[in-house]
């Protein structure tokens, strides 16, 4: 079973807007047995759209499109599908009740004709309900293929997604079971990985495949398994991965969760162990947090965090003292530790991570080189620092400190259960 | 001019990684009168690989690849695309001699032969030197068509772009002029805006495009250009907009920069005005100091922040009174204010914006209601704060409370100018 996505509309192509939505859309056919053959994103155009509808059909089973179903004229995806089909637009009754009910809920203004014609759908179309928006998603078959035209705004297309197209997948295409599994592994290049597993890797079976995603100083190596028996498939696996385990004994960190990273598995393990944490940023500027609280349920071990960018909020607000700072700069092990150590304190926490450093382009307060970050953990008995040089590339810089906070902490806490 | 971008890697065809290459590539296309006709994300397999490249050979002119370069064995873009030239692979002396140097600087380690195989490519094309990584780009020519192959890596494959391949396809197309302006529009929604200019629009002549981007309460409207006087063109697009902004100056609110955000236009006025910004973030979890801090520069104007994520560290590290909590509960325009106030005061700055509110999906500390939000701003002379309802999506709420904020400041800064 095969699908193709189309992403439509200018504002892709022009690289204003990351699809952000073939991913998603992509990770959940996959749950359910669907390979994806192909992304491709189009022009709100309609002779690019009907060529890439023929195009997709010629390859894959399910074509899903995203976008241009909104009320403005720039908005063709729906009066394209018909043509495609060769049908016309006819009003369905429950979008258009639908509409009027967003409309009473939502918006203080009488609908508009517009608005009222995002009620309009080719007539071999079924609806898939949007509830959070005027624009419904269409489901049309044909010779045993289906398309399925979503809209682009993405937790509108997220939510018909789970509640309607995925479970009529499931019950109209019988799908085999696809697993990812990947493993973390840090401190060892991508090239010297595979020639120190060369023999493992060649030894694979062929329906089991293997990829390497070199990224900021760790490699993520997935294996990726397909078959109709579920459990056969996932004890292969178990077997490939028991035999790879003792070959990277020192740098193999975990497994990436399906929906996890990092930051969820160090949450969990923290509310386990029923401890805390709080934070210090200075070259992360608030990533560290942002990214713990992203997530649903950082209420339960996050106490909260400081952003002390200028050097004079080092000494006000988070207590360092400015001897530490004038004896060693401001970018130095001491600081970043005194910067734990006082957090910890502040936030009653745990655990405390703390960075200062300077992420470029340019020197800041202190003669550090640009990329070098010092971190701090600090726990109720100790506190601890690691100085990395992560290059010249700002964004890159943050995130590689980003990244390092978390593994520092994360191994900390192992060494500690 | 046509280009089509190719990305090739399983990780984006599971959702495993999200392809951000294809919008900056696209992006710097246009900077340079290069229209992109289609993105198109395919595996890492031959014959999807060189389907894919016939595909886009009928299309477009110039065909960028990216990814699959890599020296471990699930990297085959390099042999095919041999293949698809029906030619073979040779050493490069200048691409061994970049390997050498860097692994002379950053790896320890000798070279591996599959280190050295980097240094093999097509013998009909030219190298595009990676200056931070071992695989080179490759442009190779074919009746008038321009093939490109990038490494995925996005740092590798933007520094081979601007140093190597624009000056190149300057020098070897002459490609017309694109000009893309976008509006930023808040407080009316789309099909109500849309009305609203409806004649305007209409009258817009054909080689001008609009489009509508919707996006948590603002709407962006994209004016999009093309021609070969560049004069000419601007001027166009400067009339329809004279004649636009007269139908929206109560929502109007600024440019989109062509690389700029709400929080680096912030950033520009307050280091006009020689200001500073404070934070104290609570349901924002740092994200609004992340993306402050995410620009080079933000140590200009920003003092830092605080996230006080647990109720207790508001008034521990905020110094909220316990009382005013008690009274007004913690997501409360009181609680607010005061954390504005405080942190004002704390980091001695001239703005200081405060979120508290619940993100969800579960209530927390207080009975507000999921996706309630009081955002406060605190100037030397005054405070004051509004209440958002901002859904019940986790990830939507904190993004939309990040929004808002910049906005009223933004707006506390204009009134004040």
């Amino acid at each position: 079973m095969q699908a193709e996505i189309i992403t439509i509309g200018d504002e892709l192509l022009i690289g204003q807007v990351i699809d952000t939505n073939s991913a998603y859309i992509s990770k959940q056919l996959n749950k359910i047995g669907v390979s994806v053959y192909q992304m491709t994103s189009i022009q709100d155009d309609k002779a690019h759209i009907l060529q890439a509808l023929k195009e997709a059909e010629e390859k894959a089973d399910i074509i899903i499109l995203t976008g241009g179903l909104g009320p403005t004229k720039d908005d063709i995806t729906k009066n394209t599908l018909a043509e495609y089909f060769n049908d016309t637009l006819v009003r369905d009754a429950s979008v258009l009740k639908n509409i009027e009910r967003l409309w009473e809920k939502k918006i203080n203004q009488p609908l508009k004709q517009v608005n009222i014609d995002q009620a309009l759908i080719p007539s071999k179309a079924s609806v898939l309900m949007n509830k959070y928006g005027s624009a419904p998603g269409m489901w049309m078959a044909k010779k045993g293929k289906v398309f399925i035209s979503l809209p682009g705004v993405p937790f509108e297309m997220k939510a018909i997604m789970e509640h309607e197209v995925l479970p009529k997948l499931k019950a109209t295409f019988k799908c085999p079971f696809i697993l990812h599994t990947t493993l973390l592994v840090y401190g060892v290049g991508e090239s010297s990985l595979a020639e120190r597993i060369e023999d493992w890797e060649d030894a694979l079976p062929k329906h089991i495949r293997l990829a390497y995603l070199p990224n900021l100083g760790k490699v993520r190596l997935r294996l990726t398994a397909k078959g109709f028996d579920e459990q056969l498939i996932k004890n292969e696996v178990q077997q490939q991965i028991d035999s790879l385990l003792p070959l990277i004994k020192n740098e193999f960190f975990g497994f990436e969760e399906a929906e996890s990273s990092i930051e969820i598995v160090l949450g969990k393990q923290l509310v386990k162990l029923g401890k805390t944490l709080a934070v210090a940023e200075s070259c992360t500027g608030g990533k560290i947090a942002e990214q713990i609280t992203a997530n649903a349920g950082a209420s339960a071990y996050f106490k909260g965090g400081l952003v002390t960018y200028a050097t004079q909020s080092k000494i006000d607000v988070l207590g360092v003292s400015k001897a530490i700072i004038d004896a060693h700069s401001v970018v130095s092990a001491q600081v970043a530790e005194a910067m734990a150590k006082n957090a910890l304190q502040l936030f009653n926490a745990d655990y405390a991570i703390a960075t200062t450093g300077n992420a470029g382009p340019e020197k800041g307060d202190s003669n550090a080189e640009v990329g070098t970050v010092f971190i701090a953990i600090a726990t109720k008995t100790h506190v601890f620092s690691e100085v990395f040089n992560l290059g010249n590339h700002r964004v890159k810089v943050i995130n590689k400190a980003v990244n390092k906070a978390f593994e520092m902490l994360q191994k900390e806490i192992l060494k500690n259960r």
